[in-house]
């Protein structure tokens, strides 16, 4: 592997300053090059806070291709030895996915620096092993940057173990889903709202991890092992995406008193871990409802009462900061580490909780007859629209076992297209 | 001073095992209790969390009350001497109010012994000055239950340089008020409501610092001094209850659009800070309008977003597990201090923003006429709606002088009861 290291620009200060806490970044794309620069202009501010930051160091894939955000950091290589041959007091990693990420990240936690990340695919695959390899070396892994970026709370939570004995939570937490929803329901295409997503920034090129749920799934599952103490694979979560959303379905939600959201949702009350993605319906009064374009928001349910978090979901400037707040409770607080997850099991996830359910029948056929039908295999309407020539209903509770019998006789008698979507109440207990 | 030590249930454990950290509580009425039972309770979890607490000792007003919550304290005195005559390890207070509140906390910071508070009037007018011994003597000063006490946030930002640059925040802080107005919404008369918040426990038998606003004044300052390093006092702060509502208010407000809130507001984008607390018109859309009853939120407006956080105000249980995640944190981090008040500057707060208003004119005079008169003065109105006699209406933005001198005018031409209420935009900035 040929290792190239860029010249510093000739009025560049000394990359390492005695005294200065040496950052080693991995990767120096979009939030990296946004991490290099907010380092470098937060110096007099994080020096009145009693610290003093040095972006020594970055890998990056490619060193050919021009980087603006190397004037900030002292080394540009390619070359994961020459990266870790630099003495470094924290590394911060913003490659994403699981390869090499996992092996560098790894290779920092067992020589004992403290790692901090965006990472959530890493956190949520790897994120138990690497939590207790830091621990195993008395070092730091922290990962407040991969779900909700812009919102402090998953650092707050482990600190507080009275405040994390919670019953579940229901989140919106992919902000390209969420933001294409709300263009959808103002009128705009789906491909024009993805479109119009990816030139703001919001949408990656390959938005299919967005739209299909994977990445909602991926922070479902570090959230569930974070407050649920339960370890999942994403995989295990039952995930539908936004693809499946008609136009209408957002008119007739709308209609109905609601509005449809790209909802992430899990509860261990029972016992058993019930967790599902999905767009489903909320009520205008639940607390979710007014999340709107990329804002993303985590609603906590707990024993002394429902909690809420809601701010901006990702960014390079909201995820530099809220990984440059990681790096300084490294940095001021070494002693601190995650407690580790209480009672690690291994659940599969289920998605039998009985629910209230926003139905599309893509069919002219009488909303009555819909209605009858649907009673007949024991799933009852609450409420029914017809708009665009489609039929919607809201339906009271049913297992989704018993709404899949009552859709597919729906769909055998109608020929019409039918999809359900979970209702969530706006006030615990939903059912 | 007489003291009197009451003896220990036989079958109690001994109050101070070896190598529990031992708590010193100051107070033993409702949260007292609530705490020290929530800690007898908690021991096996915090021992899985790797840390083991005691109750020593409790300092009362009046140890001949009897207290149930004696059972799980070593000693109940109602002797300061003798309270500081034990070994301990953290303070807890929860007596409220200044006197003798601040000299028992400064006390106990003094000796170096940590202090966790749920008391937001001390923190309010002695809130920085504790902090500043607490630094010296090289011990914690914690005060997560003062304001919002069921959700974590305080403490979060204190950690988080980045985060914390915030531009202002709007908040609803007093769940008795917002009790009251969501009643008085739903049909209640307001003596009803307060009744029914007392019986519930919402509410203090003398509910004056509620209903007038000072206890919402008082959060206020302690978030100004937090979030934006300014000092200012309680008294300070324009202030208006929720005393001056009608019930024809709140359904006007509805048929306006919106609700109307009992909010504390505060910004410096403007290097002058304008705080006030009121009761506010906001629009159904505004994050904070679905907060019901003893719900608190506050609305935290950054240059990178704004970020939302809601959940249970106050109550015993709620804020006695706050004040346990707090003395767990001093706890297990007793290396980390609440960092100074970067730029502590004593301002004048000022409402001289510019803002729309929610109006009042008790007159069956038309419509038309009132907005004209309005007009005249430079005031103009968005909506107008005649609600039970009454004229309620929406204007557009307009400074608290120019809509003065509007209001006396309409009051000596309809010699009606007038009243106008700031109404706070969805989105930011206000006007």
């Amino acid at each position: 592997m040929t290792s190239v290291v860029e010249t510093l620009p000739v009025d560049a200060e000394p990359a390492c300053r005695p005294g200065a806490l040496r950052i080693g970044q991995l990767g120096l794309g979009n939030v990296g090059s946004a991490l290099a620069g907010l380092t470098h202009r937060s110096a007099a501010a994080l020096h009145d806070h009693g610290i003093s930051l040095e972006t020594c160091v970055a890998l990056v894939r490619s060193v050919s291709r021009p980087r603006p955000a190397a004037a900030w950091v002292g080394t540009v290589t390619d070359d994961p030895d020459l990266f870790f041959a630099q003495r470094l007091d924290i590394v911060v990693e913003m490659i994403g996915g699981i390869d090499p990420a996992f092996a560098l990240v790894r290779r920092a936690l067992d020589r004992g620096i403290p790692v901090v990340t965006a990472n959530k695919s890493l956190v949520a695959v790897h994120g138990e092993a690497l939590s207790d390899l830091a621990r195993h070396r008395n070092t730091a892994f922290r990962y407040e940057a991969s779900c909700i970026a812009g919102v402090p709370f998953i650092g707050t939570f482990e600190r507080r173990p009275l405040a994390s004995r919670v019953d579940g939570l229901t989140a919106i937490l992919n902000g390209t889903s969420n933001t294409i929803l709300t263009a959808v329901a103002n009128g705009d295409t789906f491909a024009a709202a993805l479109a119009e997503a990816q030139r703001r920034g919001f949408a990656e090129p390959d938005p299919t991890a967005d739209v299909s749920g994977r990445d909602a799934a991926e922070k479902l599952t570090l959230l569930i092992r974070r407050f649920g103490q339960r370890l999942v694979a994403p995989a295990q979560i039952p995930t539908a995406g936004i693809t499946g959303i008609h136009p209408t379905d957002l008119r007739a939600a709308r209609a109905l008193g609601g509005t449809l959201k790209p909802v992430a949702h899990a509860s261990w009350t029972s016992g058993t871990l019930e967790a599902f993605v999905s767009p489903a319906f909320l009520p205008a009064t639940h607390p979710l409802a007014g999340l709107s374009g990329a804002t993303n928001g985590i609603l906590i349910d707990a024993p002394l009462g429902r909690q809420c978090y809601i701010g901006p979901g990702a960014g390079p400037n909201v995820t530099a900061a809220t990984l440059l707040d990681d790096v300084y409770e490294v940095a001021t607080e070494p002693h601190v580490r995650t407690p580790p997850a209480i009672a690690s099991t291994v659940t599969t996830p289920q998605w039998a909780r009985e629910s209230g359910w926003f139905l599309r029948i893509a069919t002219d056929a009488p909303a009555a007859d819909i209605s009858q039908l649907l009673a007949t295999y024991g799933v009852w309407t609450s409420r029914i629209e017809c708009v665009d020539g489609c039929v919607h209903a809201l339906t009271f509770c049913a297992t989704p076992r018993v709404l899949r019998a009552a859709l597919d006789a729906v769909a055998t008698a109608t020929r019409a297209d039918v999809a359900g979507y979970p209702v969530l109440s706006a006030e615990e207990p939903a059912c």
